[in-house]
């Protein structure tokens, strides 16, 4: 008989992998194909990984009927029941069709669409987890956005449509005058993502009330350079305006914290994603809070704070060992409608 | 063979309850004892539940031999490990014993610790949630303090200690300079519970800046008879002071139902608890909320809001189900170690 195969799939704001791995998952057996995400219509994702994971299967020799199931992680909002995105406030688009067209190239294997930080907790949860963390675990990405999957109780979190933990948009700041992608005001992802950080500096500049020429000298004065990595070395270096974006987006990772903490009574939280790359500037100060003085931020008894080491690949990790769970009746998906 | 009886308690801010009924939960078979909650000293509760528990039993001329187990819910935060409170907002006390003197008067009956919010909502599950809500649902009391429960996908939330879903210290105004009883600044506790309207209201009065002239009426002058009730009675009669103050406790639970919803992602929410009381006045409001532009609050498609019919005895209610589905094996609590 032949060799049976997993297909894991992360769909991100800026890039899509497709992995192909045995059962087994182990980690030599994981191939991974790489294409930035494009935008062009609302079938530009579902073309892309049909492209990939096409590509991935001849190169290594694999049919369709060696396919076990594909795991489909994307950012949210999704709906798991109709196999679709909505409301996507990083991808555009108000709907976006994802397990109907990928069924009509791969005809007749599962598709499980999931949330990507969803599948990135199980990723965690299977490759790196301490045993006393497994119970109750939360993953956090701070990339282009900002999101969560949870473990409750040995339970992943899905909620009606697959979107619980879609902390990235609950409100950390009611009062804000600043707009999220996603029509609110004052979501977490607005103080503490890559985005919210590149929009918040831009705001403040045009407001010119303080000063900015470190950031403004990094870029050689053109605006248009300046995204998170650069505000965050500006900080570094003394820049006023940087400093306030970067003490803004720590400050609401420790409100964001304090709630996940308070919603969830967790283990330990794992942050992933491109902005905690430079490790030394977000996570120490939050490591700090909630070993010291944690009741300014959670009633309950804190969480620990650590950093994914599998990075980048933490989802489509989690994409692979969704499907695994499927496909063994796992009872952590329980309860589940997809 | 002697008929089997399930013991409920709850343990509120205000008031403990202790009900004891027959396995079928029938309604008529529920009896309840009630008395104010005592705060003398840690031991005070599990005194009162002892004496409540014991006249119940003998006046219905039960043996400890009858009761299958006794479901102890109380505000949080709880320790379900070691079956005490800790930190406690509205009770006092660092730590307060509770399975442990409870044990010693009813040696060899199993007590399961929950915090009561918890156990409210697994009585909305049983009680009254239509089937389509049953597996997505929360329970939220605004009351002395704001607590919460919540069921996702079929499993009710605990996390590490038993206390998850403590959204009403989740911090909804960062930048609040009002103290809130846990500690920390600016919970939605402080401002849409009855202890946080008063709190507010009183403060306010000293500042001074906003007429209350109403309010103040409503007491005859006497500042210390001010609660909610009659800070909710002012502002409908239009007093200016008082109508701030309430219309700052509607808007948080928006704030607060948001986050609810953005993180578990639930088909319905239950209100409960005395604020509860007045319907007209806080739950119109959230509803054309949720219905009309729920994105200005959640990302996720919003929940539908209800009020529970059982009012006040929710808790116990919920309490005598726990005790029902641990003596069942029920899945819904899979997963935890108490």
């Amino acid at each position: 008989m032949d060799e049976k195969f997993i297909v894991g799939v992360d769909i991100g704001g800026t890039w899509i992998r497709v992995a192909i791995c045995t059962p087994d998952l182990i980690d030599k057996n994981i191939k991974i194909k790489i294409t930035e995400t494009l935008k062009e219509n609302k079938y530009s994702i579902s073309n892309s990984v049909v492209k990939l994971l096409s590509a991935l299967l001849s190169e290594n020799d694999i049919k369709n009927e060696q396919i076990i199931g594909i795991g489909l992680a994307m950012a949210g909002p999704i709906d798991i029941i109709k196999g679709e995105g909505f409301n996507n406030p990083n991808l555009g688009f108000r709907i976006i069709p994802l397990k109907g067209p990928i069924e009509e190239k791969f005809p007749g294997i599962p598709i499980y669409l999931i949330n990507d930080c969803n599948a990135a907790v199980l990723g965690v949860q299977y490759f790196e987890a301490d045993d006393d963390e497994k119970e109750n675990l939360v993953y956090i990405t701070v990339s282009t956005g900002v999101g969560g999957g949870a473990i409750c109780n040995g339970h992943l979190l899905l909620g009606k449509e697959g979107n619980a933990v879609e902390i990235g948009h609950g409100i950390v700041e009611p009062k804000s005058t600043i707009q999220c992608n996603c029509g609110a005001y004052g979501c977490w992802e607005v103080y503490s993502s890559g985005t919210g950080v590149k929009l918040r500096t831009l705001n403040a500049l045009n407001d010119g009330e303080l000063n900015a020429d470190i950031l403004l000298g990094i870029v050689n004065g053109n605006k248009s350079k300046i995204t998170a990595k650069e505000v965050f070395q500006a900080a570094r270096e003394g820049d006023i305006l940087s400093k306030k974006i970067v003490d803004e987006c720590i400050f609401y990772c420790k409100v964001g914290i304090g709630l996940i903490n308070n919603y969830y009574d967790v283990s330990t939280i794992y942050f992933g994603g491109a902005m905690i790359k430079d490790e030394m500037q977000i996570i120490p100060p939050l490591i700090e809070q909630f070993e010291k003085d944690p009741i300014k931020f959670t009633i309950n008894h804190p969480p620990k704070i650590k950093i994914t080491k599998y990075r980048d690949e933490i989802g489509v990790r989690g994409a692979l060992t969704l499907v695994k769970y499927k496909s063994e009746n796992n009872p952590i998906l329980e309860g589940t409608s997809f």
